[in-house]
């Protein structure tokens, strides 16, 4: 991704953003090639959404922020998309249900395809043509656009690994995804047992501002959420921090002591809730003959003991922590540890599209932070102190879902790498478990 | 559809059945054939499913029950289709989740379409060297099948409805239904008023027995479902019939008059409904500029007051009866009444796919008993004295049903019509409104 | 229960019922006498009403349809109460909210009983001096209201019965209950096997007439709810009955014959209905060393063999009765069969408030039609040919719940010796078990 | 409330520790003195419990903490009041379901109080008598125990208010209430406008230890949840505080201007509940004749526009602020100003049981942070760095609902002025308002 220059801006700036568009919009393309329309369409749960809503959605983005209110003469293919491909943005008027959102067969895949090089070429005359003297709001806008459409990447992939997991038939995302996965997982076997790392106390800066720079050990700029800003002090006390997240061997012996059986490990919420579900292992676990199995989009594979647990809830990472004698990382913790480490790791690029063991090289100190698992932390997704929403209807982006959720980091093999930095809040509900979710553990000093 | 002789069968007639067969088949890919691939996927509520679920789930019951028996050496193509596509016939396995259907994105539509084309293969196999010590068993299932077949017809019309209308793009089912239906609409204009027909009072024989021929009066044997058995004797006492259905502009009437706002004129849980869900008009009637609106497989039309109201829960059906100073018929005396008339009305061969006024001619007494509407009535669907279910997971296909569900009888513009006869007992729950369902007014002599 | 006269009215007919009003009245009483202040508040679910509730909803009714009405300057205690006490009567009002009726704390239990005297104080005013001219009308309001009130003397032991026994204390209603219950059980050991009684065919007279007489073989008049009214022709086919209930012994057999696993055996509705409620056994049942026990008023005893089975569901009666190769009667069988007996059994007046198996004199024919258990019946709730509901809002009674329930005949062991009759027709959802509800075996002849 | 000294212990603290229990248990039962034995009865929803309930579980917690573990020769009245009044306390036994606690009519109130009375008597021979060598740990919990105890009594009103204001027929508390209460609104009519108190950025200390004296400008001691412990560093940035709740006035301009109705001020879990809820106003409010009204223990009053806003939810805190251009405080905002002031307010004491505005005199800086209403602050409940749990059961008292839950500070109108302090950490769902909740305005500096 760009980093987006705040001042001197021109044509050429322009310019180069649209190419960065159209790389960005390609890759959303790119992931939904090994669908069949079929496939498009389902809405296998409500905070699932059919493969069409995300493509659709995002192209929407850009309609409504971008080309109606900066693009003369912009005409929109149809009026009823913006009430059905709005998302959640309430003052920008009532979006269509959420979980309805399978239930709508038109526009088919092809004319939302046709939606999407619309837009596409609009935006192209948008940025290759751009009134100037508003070039910063809508540069602005197209990163936040992209950055937008990056998440909803990522949300195509845990959607589409439901969608495919749901069915008995067991269909594979695509044929050498099976193959390229064990053999990953064949190479990565070694996996050493977890180092605590400790880390002095202080008062730390936490968050990035939206302006560029803010010492020499940090990145000059780049983009930053609202949530994430602004860039603020913390106290922390003195911690460690595990090197690497809890593994799927780990958390079979959590199962095997009894662990989702034990009331003592649990928060209220928690037991509650898995007696409603009736979890017993993490989502996409199966047992079949005496062995634990996962759904993976290459199908169902024995899971491999050596990688990161995933797609367990906020409830079970903290009842293993429990367990465990230790806790989960306050996410003020989890950052200070990460700001130290270059933003590298198992991301949708690499293709294998599930977590797996780092690598056998011997690491110094906490590694696999980014990439493979989101990992919970032991904080709730609340604003920073001197926290500003976006003005208008993106003023709804992050700040209205501050209530109920759970911060995660570091970002999942099902993120772009240009996507995710140390200072990235994801959240989700503490019952939710088909993102990439795992944890790594911390405790007191 | 052909007649089912009992004894004497050869070779000659399964050909016969065979030919039969593939008409009734070709004709369900006909209903089909306007769809998108996307809109076979639809799943708009629990009620309805998928088209792509309709067809091969028709299909299944073939390889369920003919195939699989009957046909040596007989291969499935998938042996998950018959966990998949099994409706629910626990006996034969534990269904998929009715709710579900619409997350099951393969087989494709493609693929289910290969199915079908197996299916019909296969059959044509069985049918066109069958063994003939088992042939009056085979060709008995060969025709449930066929006539189940066709209740998937009327079910794809309704359902298509449904996830057509749904869509707030408001998509038609074929460029040429609105027009052909305001064509006739044309023609069907006047409307006289109501007139009451009298029946006078005995012991009258209802149902029809299996066997071939009950006397001079009736149609010498023909296919019947085994809720319609065995025929035999009701007291029915004298009543008054209306000659036709409730039409569109009296329902109007009653809305007006605050129908739904009179607690007298409704049922208990009917009241309950109503509150619960909203209701203040029939399913698919919209206000648009102060006038009365519906969708139909052609899009939205403005409601003709000549033709029978349509898409109306028993609970409306009872209360607009109420409000009449009338009450449903029973079933024994909706088939008194349709005994003396010919099987013919408004079906799906007409293609109008929506009720229509009866044309103007002069009608000496009840008409359009048959087609265009389900005429809700006055009986609960229960066994019939000496009700005997069939064998074996067959045995489900009706019996089990016979809990909280009302009778609707004669059809509908969505049914084939060599599908109904007098004798036929449909049955929904008194909630249910996204069937083609209206109903005529009976009082008592 | 007096019987009402239809001419020739004077105050002397309402001095006997005034007495007759104050014998029903002293009975709920008497039922209550036994409860702490406590146990008048409970609403155990939302079938249940509080005691407090049903003795003040019975007094509300003199109060609504006849204190009010007729009795000149009558003053109300409270207003709030006609809001508070109405149970349904949607015309008359909207009623308090049913499932928080255990939620009023005010009127006290004291409050209530000053309540129902200062009813009983006005009620013998205005039946000492009654309105001549209005007399008819009057006279059979107090008939319908003390037969209203009958119904309720019911509710409160089957309501008294769930309220104690969900209380993991297991208390008692009176303490010489259980030893009353254990000595008829000692007398009454010995159960015949179950023998079938045949009945001829033939067009028969159902139900009863507001008028006073029929003919020779019938009561000369009595009071009738409009449910069983008019009396009219039906149909009824050679049949055949059993002589008594299904007992507990035979239902054990069910049960351990894997009745409850066996999906053939039951209705759709039934076997969702059972998997969402996990049920394995009638209400109350539980296993104790291996034996199966029932909560009864006098606290858990052993489950007697030879008594009638009860509190089961109508998908329970009719799932059994397809194990046992028969089917549940039609209330129209039913009659038939009752009109010749005479109406005796084991009433609230017996006191054991339990079902017992009957006497171990030798029976010709059916017997323990009345009284001991309710009789689920095949028949759907629904009017009769020509039925009339009651004027105002008292036609609310009965006739706007004809729908989604099913018919149980001849009153059970909480039931009035004087409120029940061969034509009563009692209605519960089929899912409904806590009622003393059992049932009987017919089969087609 | 005595504190509890940690070392030196010998009999003559144990006999000091029985005066402050008897003095507590008292005031248990003088708060309850008032209602009838039918109120006792009642749960109004979930969350509420029936009073009887209440003083029985703050029994048991002697029984089951200290009697039985240090009384030798303790004999329970009932075994199975060791299931019915455990509240949640799964490692001890499954507790009896919470909804279901209004259901339970024995034992009675007097078998409760009977039960009380057993408690206070073993509980007196315990502390006349104790085991030496155990007797820090006694002592420990009966402090636990008294607290406790204190928690519910504060429940005890706030339960009582909801169960008399459901009913229709408004009963009030006790007579004087409603006079006592018009009184002190009167004098307290004058409330000047918001003022903001600036506090400076630095590293503070929040929370406290278990063990005794931290420092000459706090409390040497005292009695603290495991909840609020340890006292440790948390760094504050510079902020505003309001130096008063926002008032009922302030929260009538928000409900004039269209505060429920603008989505852009709500979070988006907020919008959806009062969508769904349809609240419109706080809790117990209602329009009289266009003016507001709201519910109390004193029964119907207009709403006082000086006092401060009570019952309402954290969306409706949260919204307000946003609409006023500010925020909530973080609890340690919020604790770093209520350290310098005194612990003093309108606590259960004053007998007023309802928020009212504060005296007429001047005050510097923020006041009212004790008492009146417990303050809504922006802080999700999650455990301090360095938490840890009670050993044993009592380990489940707090850290359990860690979780989906937001932190308030300061006590209100129904707690015991004795058991509140600075950090003191209470909780609840963000959508509650049955509590005495309101809130103050902070904002960035």
């Amino acid at each position: 991704m760009l980093h987006y220059p705040v001042e001197n801006l021109d044509a050429t700036h322009a310019k180069e953003w649209l190419r960065c568009f159209q790389r960005v919009r390609q890759a959303s393309e790119t992931l939904c090639a090994p669908l069949h329309t079929e496939d498009y369409m389902v809405q296998t749960m409500p905070d699932v959404s059919p493969p069409k809503w995300h493509l659709a959605h995002v192209s929407w983005f850009f309609e409504a922020f971008l080309l109606k209110p900066f693009l003369q003469d912009y005409q929109t293919p149809n009026d009823a998309y913006d009430f059905l491909f709005n998302s959640y943005y309430e003052t920008h008027g009532e979006p269509f249900p959420k979980p309805l959102r399978g239930t709508i067969s038109r526009p088919t895949v092809a004319e939302m395809y046709q939606f999407r090089a619309h837009i596409d070429a609009e935006m192209a005359r948008l940025l290759n043509d751009p009134p100037l003297d508003r070039l910063g709001e809508i540069l602005s806008r197209v990163e936040i656009g992209l950055h937008h459409e990056q998440q909803h990447q990522e949300l195509l992939v845990m959607d589409i690994k439901h969608i495919l997991s749901c069915n008995p038939l067991h269909p594979v995302y695509r044929d050498d995804v099976r193959e390229r996965l064990l053999e990953i997982t064949e190479t990565r076997q070694v996996q050493t047992a977890q180092q605590w790392h400790r880390y002095t106390a202080g008062v730390r800066l936490i968050g990035k501002d939206y302006s560029v720079a803010e010492g020499p050990q940090r990145d000059a700029g780049g983009f930053v959420f609202d949530s994430e800003t602004p860039r603020h002090r913390q106290y922390v006390a003195e911690f460690e921090l595990a090197d690497r997240p809890v593994t799927n061997g780990e958390f079979i012996d959590f199962i095997e002591d009894g662990g989702y059986q034990r009331t003592e490990l649990w928060l209220s919420d928690g037991w509650h809730h898995i007696h409603e579900t009736g979890w017993q292992a993490p989502e996409y676990w199966q047992l079949v003959d005496g062995r634990w199995h996962q759904m993976t989009l290459g199908g169902l594979v024995p899971v491999d003991p050596d990688a990161p647990v995933c797609h367990v809830s906020f409830y079970e990472a903290d009842a293993f922590a429990r367990w465990a004698g230790a806790r989960l990382p306050t996410e003020a913790e989890w950052e200070v540890a990460a700001a130290e480490l270059p933003v590298a790791g198992n991301f949708v690029e690499n293709d294998w599209l599930q977590p797996v063991a780092s690598d056998s090289e011997g690491h110094e100190g906490p590694h696999q932070m980014f990439g493979d698992v989101w990992e919970w932390t032991g904080s709730a997704f609340r604003p920073y102190p001197g926290f500003k929403p976006l003005e208008g209807s993106l003023g709804e982006y992050n700040g209205k879902f501050m209530s109920g959720q759970m911060v995660l980091r570091g970002g999942c093999c099902a993120t772009p790498g240009d996507h995710i930095r140390d200072t990235y809040r994801n959240f989700f509900p503490p019952q939710a478990r088909w993102a990439f979710s795992g944890f790594r553990l911390a405790r007191d000093a």
